[in-house]
């Protein structure tokens, strides 16, 4: 066993706290990491804080893993010590259903979540970066392109993939006009990743306090719903709009954005389930889905599209010991775009 | 001009009730048509009855419209007397937006529709096909396949053009499990057609009522959504399934009956928008889409299809002095499954 220290919360009431605990021996196709840096992702606020309604406690945050191969078993042909790698969301899966076998294991009815989740055995609580160690079979860890620094790269496994897989799956690329709703850690990734890959790249946003911004980041255009004539103006407009915020709006209004055929992905839940309007599907076309992370592969792939073209997270670093307090300063959007913890604070 | 005779009511609180009005004189590209059956779709009655609120009167409802050719003007080229025919929901488009350039008139900006539209012009009333002849330009007009009976034709110019060009779109064939909601009009269309491309059809139904209808029509399997359990067994069962019943649903319990990657067409207007859960849609990466009829190009492809599978529509044949009273039996899903008007009977 090797020991771990983390922070961990003990319920939804407490805050942040050092917590020592063990990871498991090797097993023969385990990689042992040292965890240099983790991102902080709004649902780990949500999950510390039972906002779901499944937390698992004690809970030790983070899927925006990476760090270096420290230790691995003795069958791991992947990696070896010294690497530079990340974990995202996944640990692990069924491997057996046809989800799995196509690679896309965030949709397998048994995942083993990074977090908040049990490991295979169903009953060892698996327990995630915000430690200085983790323990994780060699195929659920990714490869980072070596040219990029590490504390930024670690929000592209989870806010990266997020963003990354829609805008593959749906095509995003020359010729395509993608929409962009929300600048935030999603968003501002999606805005990185989409102009990388040749879209036309619009931010939809409320006010235009966000507009140097978005340009800064590779938005073409930037389009402020709060002023009056927007939604008639951008009408008919996209071929594709990713959805990244999760607060309560009419997705009717920005369904009508959409040209024929135009699809809106959305990747957050809002807490009150909106009203559609098949009017607003019927005329045009158009589509309204959804999309979970990214599979294995794919955040592999987009690891490697990232490393061609220098894209990583604007981030803040912070030390673990702030980490309780930035989680307010995400709930209020007060970050651009995404703190990442340095795990060089936790002693 | 043309003398028609025509069934037509004067407002939305009358009643049909015989009207002569005149179809203008052909125009090069026009074609007049004897009418000789036209089906009663279920947006006839939304239409007389304003329920849509667009209605413009005097209106002669009708837009499953079937006929022999009576006259063509100078250029017409596609056509000639004797000619069996048919006539849809558009007599007219732009022409020259992309997606009348793409062959989907349906959604062009500026479509002329059968009836309750103006003509290009801009104040003449279209008039539709309850009624003894119609002039159309050459491009709105369908050519019916030859060995199949003309009244049961008739309903496929709207029931089967609506069901067919979500199913091309959305790829139902072999391999393809395809769930169809509701087993009216729209619906038994779709079953024939998703059956004859091969595809696995199941008929979603509240009862068990249609369980013999849905079998005899092509469907492999029948789900009463009235008997408990049904949804769970069901859950990630389907690739696509087509929504031909507009009254109030949870669409998120069919949502969950689609495999990853799957697709929910919905092809009415329910009363009320319903409220989409995000996770429905995240969760399995699903879609929800809507379609609206079909383009001409598509429509005659669908004509084509049947002529080659010999499918046509169940039909109940009537006198047009019995269309108003079969507005109730539409009403109350009392029809199996079209009416259709035999125009010998318009005197």
């Amino acid at each position: 066993m090797y020991p771990v220290k983390s922070y961990a919360v003990a319920s939804a009431q407490h805050p942040l706290a050092p917590f020592s605990f063990s990871r498991r021996d090797l097993w023969p196709r385990d990689v042992l990491i040292d965890i240099r840096f983790c991102g902080i992702c709004h649902s780990d606020i949500h999950q510390v804080r039972n906002e779901w309604g499944n937390s698992l406690y004690p809970m030790v945050p983070g899927h925006e893993i990476v760090g270096i191969v420290a230790e691995v078993g003795k069958q791991v042909k992947s990696f070896k010590p010294g690497d530079k790698v990340g974990v995202g969301c996944l640990v692990d899966s069924c491997r057996e259903c046809p989800d799995c076998k196509d690679g896309l294991e965030q949709f397998c009815v048994h995942p083993v979540f990074t977090y908040n989740s049990y490991e295979k055995d169903g009953k060892t609580l698996a327990q995630g970066g915000y430690s200085n160690r983790v323990v994780v079979n060699e195929d659920f860890v990714l490869r980072l392109p070596p040219a990029l620094p590490m504390d930024a790269v670690a929000p592209l496994l989870c806010a990266g993939i997020t963003t990354y897989s829609p805008l593959r799956h749906w095509k995003a690329g020359p010729g395509k006009k993608v929409g962009i709703m929300g600048l935030g850690g999603l968003g501002h990734m999606a805005v990185k990743i989409a102009s990388a890959m040749g879209a036309e790249v619009s931010v939809i946003s409320r006010s235009r306090n966000k507009e140097a911004d978005a340009k800064r980041l590779g938005a073409k255009h930037y389009y402020a719903t709060g002023e009056a004539g927007t939604f008639e103006k951008l009408a008919k407009t996209f071929d594709l709009i990713i959805c990244t915020v999760s607060v309560d709006l009419d997705w009717n209004q920005y369904l009508g954005l959409l040209k024929r055929d135009g699809t809106m992905v959305i990747l957050g839940v809002p807490p009150k389930a909106p009203a559609v309007s098949a009017a607003s599907l019927i005329f045009g076309r158009r589509s309204l889905a959804g999309s979970l992370i990214g599979g294995i592969r794919e955040t592999q792939e987009m690891l490697d599209f990232c490393g061609k073209h220098g894209i990583v997270s604007d981030i803040e670093l912070i030390p673990i010991q702030k980490a309780q307090e930035s989680y307010e300063r995400v709930v209020k959007g007060d970050v651009k775009f995404r703190f990442v913890i340095d795990m060089a604070s936790l002693k």
